[in-house]
């Protein structure tokens, strides 16, 4: 936790002065170590960052006056379209990539994902913001990635995706490409990523429709919790 | 697992035959729901790769005949020195490093890792084993990285690291460099990435002194498993 994320809820009375009890107050108590008069990085969820100075801390709460006027980090420029991989998997990934600034994650269907991966609890809203507080409080950053789920591949191929991906550079990593990512790229980036076992020829044939691009990532097959690093470390 | 690992002990009599039960077994009848006949990507731990085509597969035992007469994939010429990290973290760590191709991993001490993380049984080799393994099956390679455990970062970094990185590219991760990491080098590189909250300055002159430049991987503050994909992409 390098930024305590603080909510609406948080604040009481006064508009710079939080209390909260739970797991931050737990975190900053027990593995920050802090005590009253400590400064640590604080940033209000879709605002700003800043500090809080630590008014109280005991058993019950941690009080902390905060002054947050500094803007978040800028975003990356990239919007990743990720079939749904294990759900564990997908914990992280989404932590990764909320890490990484990306504000934009869709999460779709495709041929080789296991159908019983949609019904998984970490599809859930709380569980995802979950993910995404840990990633934004690693990254110090308070801007909540827009995370959509597309259970149904052909539709969100044929009538939402065009309109996504306008003026952005199409890219999706595939194992039979010959040419490498691209790196330092200037314009915002839309990446596809397929299941562990690869898009099948109908849904890259899809993809390529629409101007998506092949490239590949070396001679390794790598699993989603390390690929997207790889392919989002291009853009960084 | 995109490759069965075999070792020295799954041979029966001929040289061409396997016998697996446990783990690989029940993946591949679970998993990947293979029948016999079926054909599975195999390599050796320490040397080729090939196909294994299935005898025999019931409820006790997978039966294969071996042929493996290709080179496994050439290794990322990357050494990764690292600060040990959390022990969770430390596991997919080995397992994402050993997948993209890194053959030589050095776990060193710092003044901000925990001490008790030395103690953790995942340090053990056995454990440490499990995690190349998967790696290995993830990225279809059978050459095991050397695992060296630095638990003392003075002499290491005096007397040790000198010899280590003759002839390579050093760099350091660090949030106050003001050069982007590189990519696309064509001489063998050794990155030296710190604990969760940095190398303290003395290690930090310590590593500048045995000629590492400071690079830096964008604003954001990356957990170890976002960070090692994300330098390792550079030279993929």
């Amino acid at each position: 936790m390098n930024l305590v994320l603080l909510f609406e809820e948080d604040f009481v009375g006064d508009r710079n002065l939080v209390r909260l009890k739970g797991r931050r107050h737990a975190h900053v108590r027990n593995v920050l170590r802090a005590s009253a008069g400590d400064r640590l990085c604080v940033g209000i969820a879709g605002g700003n960052i800043g500090e809080g100075t630590i008014t109280l801390l005991d058993d019950e709460a941690l009080d902390m006056e905060i002054k947050a006027d500094c803007h978040p980090p800028p975003p990356l420029p990239v919007t990743v379209i990720l079939a749904l991989p294990r759900p564990k998997a997908l914990r992280r990934v989404i932590a990764s990539i909320t890490t990484m600034g990306v504000k934009r994650i869709i999460i779709i269907n495709a041929y080789r994902v296991e159908k019983s991966y949609w019904k998984s609890p970490f599809l859930e809203k709380a569980e995802m913001d979950k993910q995404i507080i840990l990633g934004l409080e690693q990254a110090r950053d308070t801007i909540f990635p827009e995370i959509m789920l597309r259970p149904l591949f052909k539709p969100f191929a044929e009538d939402e995706l065009p309109g996504i991906i306008k003026g952005s550079l199409l890219l999706v990593a595939h194992p039979a490409a010959t040419e490498a990512c691209p790196f330092d790229v200037k314009q915002p980036v839309t990446i596809a990523v397929g299941p562990e076992a690869g898009f099948i020829p109908y849904e890259i044939e899809k993809l390529f429709a629409c101007g998506f691009n092949p490239v590949r990532m070396g001679d390794r097959i790598l699993t989603v919790e390390t690929a997207i690093p790889v392919l989002l470390s291009r853009f960084l």
